[in-house]
């Protein structure tokens, strides 16, 4: 994945580039921000059928590297060989953390799930079920010095599991400033309204009451502001009148799993771009 | 449609009178609030094949005041033969005032529509096509004293063509608070973003700027307070990156279209109870 | 539930004799079939509050029954407190299965789930996870005798665990006419497809050989005609040129799975009524 | 827009060219069939800013053509410039003509359209509306003979004003085989199903038979083979069992209207590509 000024000929440059290690691109997308004038490209290429090794994709990176700094290029290379490490954190609610156990069982995931972590010890029969360490990390006392020891801990969780991706699986706590910022471009969290509509607590209850006939989703990076991070995707579903706010978190449940699961779904894919506040997203 | 505290015997107490009077019940929905106990009913019924005429309704509408008065239940009565008279306002903006129009001559909305009130000269030319009755009344002054002077023109035009409801076909203006007031329970405003997200002005602007995954449109009822009035009907579309603010206009049309021509055909239809600053929709 | 020839005054009836018992009509939805001039009708409606037990509701069957024969009505009474037994009937997907077990524990699907059957022993694994027995019903011989052996053998399960309910979650085994006429009204068969489009075999193929620009799952009744019962819930979900057959299997299994629970909990709320090959659906 | 056997250095070879021509790709879209191992790209360029003519165009593609002889490319290249023509066919129903009629007025749809043609009389009036001429070609008898005058006519009127695209826009004539394989590449029509579900006459009637709970709307490519030819579009809408024949007609015009409008405006795009009985759509 590139991002750079949008420029001429830059296309045409990887694409020689490429071609010259004879590999073969089999996906590419991209897209000019008319308002920043950025230009961003997702190039999926193989070079299964030549000689592959640490040696030739050293040599590949250092040509990119040198062909990034002509044209003012951020760029990164993911390998498929390289699976990502990913942590769940949970509290009490079981919905979407099946959802992701299940499909990362069905192949859907392309990750490894080395750990649950919670504040709660509720949903420790549900790792169990899929046979997944997990970690129960409550906060020991309920102030500042609770949270920064209960966020070491997952700190430490993290480090010593090597994770690349965490997902806040409805995990029903607000993380201090600095735990945001140290995983602001790789932590996915999902909100149960349409942002902006609806941030922070009980939406469901806040939908109900101004009587809104559609209630949504929303998987975003977590940033230190709270719900205010870049979208990567959301979704809606009607409901009615006759909806309490029972029927709504019912309907909900089905939502958040979708939505959460398309968001992680792209991120493991490095489909994902942030520019900004915003997302590009390269779907399939 | 009715409206009472939930009660034991209200639902046979109804039918037993309609019944008693020959009437043929054709739809009946119903909703009981539980938060507060309010009992929500609508019932469509015809007694064509019995003799029909002023006396008869009169009989029948004072037999269910008396009941009403039984049940401490707000009552009103709509007559298929009285066609609603409607009054579209619009400001330069085409797309709601052509659908309205269309769906009008397809006899989709059973009203008759006699003005189109506009404080802007531009769209006579489609009112023209339509065979409809154009005013332009725009603001003379920029101050309270011309807004008022409007208002009452306005004002004026409704009283004397005797308009029961009123459309905000993308209307650009905002009212004062009296003429609010006096309207609230039947001008239809129709916001383009999903509300609460984007209150007030240039909604694609900061769904943009937000970066967000869906947009919408919203249809409710004007009151004093801007874009908070009872939501009728809401509707969401996806866009993605690549949408500039002038595709999420383009898509927005649509819905726009859409959701509004739905609240309008439900009004019509006598199908939108207002409780609090919450609707009951009795869809059909 | 009733149904019954239109006429007059069967509301007024039916809420005079449940008023008369002290009953509350919680929720009531009616509709009227104009081809066929037949009516529908749901009451839900508590006695919680009056004395209740086997004496007082014969004696309210009693009166209902009366009733219905003045009406030439059919009429079917659930109580909540008779919980349905449901039996799910799986090959080697897991998807469907998965998702009814999960929204069984979380509370959405109001029945028991006493037994998983299956013709493959692939699942047994999934059954053990949720604590629920599982039955492994192969085809011993691949012949009409070993079909009629295997359901033969179902029938018997059924029947020894007083089994009300069959849900065919993604079982790929076409039964027999008899045994599909033995359990046409209670028996929920998921199709992957929008139907009537792509009846039987491999649907997700032909759509893609067609290519078609949405995909579809149908959740219906399973009556000896394959893929053409009544049809409960539909639902679709967009694909582009992009999609390979394989990413309609993954995005069509979201859709199932939807579908299916969405069928499953209206006919556990009885919620769904059969009339002729359609089905009235009063959604809530 | 290039179609061409898959191959290594494809991309890098046109984007070379044209940037060893000055042009600035301004959106590229790619897709590879792994069945047919068919690659399918869309470029969009311009050259503004370096001074064009009919000579440098002339040039440019010149220097397209040798490079796909070497690739065995198909090429196309449509220049903004060239606004395409587009004709109306319409029977008696106008939503579909008005609303494409209404977003042309919009500047949605990049096209000229010189004329409406009909078998019938009775939309002239909604051509005078929009100032568009209007032809009326009936079929002067009702045989095979008359078939063919009234498609003649239809083809001098075509050829005349220099027609690229025809619009079936609820055209309710089927077309003889000869007229359709003349015209299979750029004509549009609109089917009332989510084919291939409902081929041929009055598909909600069938759909109402059937029960469906969703109805649909399909823009395609008109072939000799009726409501066969490559799907460009479609959408669906849910549905209910209250809703009637009339219902689904009145729901089906939203569908209908939004679904061919999409088509148009993708293929007046130049977005569509045909791959055998397929489309490939660059959506934007």
């Amino acid at each position: 994945m590139v991002q750079c000024p949008d420029q001429r000929g830059v296309i045409a440059a990887l694409a020689q580039l490429l071609y010259g290690f004879g590999c073969n691109i089999v996906e590419s997308d991209q897209f000019t921000d008319k308002e920043s004038d950025v230009y961003f490209q997702r190039i999926r290429f193989d070079f299964s059928d030549i000689v592959i090794g640490p040696a030739n994709t050293a040599v590949l990176e250092r040509a990119i590297a040198e062909l990034a700094a002509r044209y003012s290029m951020d760029w990164e290379i993911f390998y498929d060989t390289k699976v990502k490490r990913v942590a769940v954190l949970v509290s009490k609610m079981d919905h979407c953390l099946y959802d992701l156990l299940i499909r990362h069982r069905a192949g859907e995931l392309n990750c490894a799930i080395p750990i649950i972590i919670s504040n709660h010890p509720d949903l420790e029969g549900v790792a169990q079920m899929f046979g997944i360490d997990f970690r129960w990390v409550p906060m020991k006392t309920k102030d500042a010095e609770g949270k920064q020891a209960q966020e070491a801990e997952i700190d430490r969780i993290l480090t010593e599991l090597d994770v690349d991706i965490i997902i806040l699986a409805r995990y029903m706590q607000i993380f201090t400033h600095d735990f945001c910022a140290r995983h602001a471009a790789h932590t996915i969290n999902i909100h149960h309204s349409f942002l902006p509509a609806f941030e922070g607590a009980k939406p469901y209850h806040r939908a109900h009451d101004r009587g809104v006939k559609v209630i949504g989703a929303t998987a975003h990076f977590a940033t230190s502001e709270l719900d205010a991070g870049p979208i990567i995707e959301q979704d809606v579903t009607r409901i009615t009148h006759r909806d309490s706010v029972k029927d709504m978190i019912r309907k909900g449940r089905d939502l958040e799993r979708l939505v959460l699961a398309r968001a992680v779904r792209w991120v493991l894919e490095d489909r994902v771009l942030v520019h900004g506040n915003k997302t590009v997203v390269f779907e399939d």
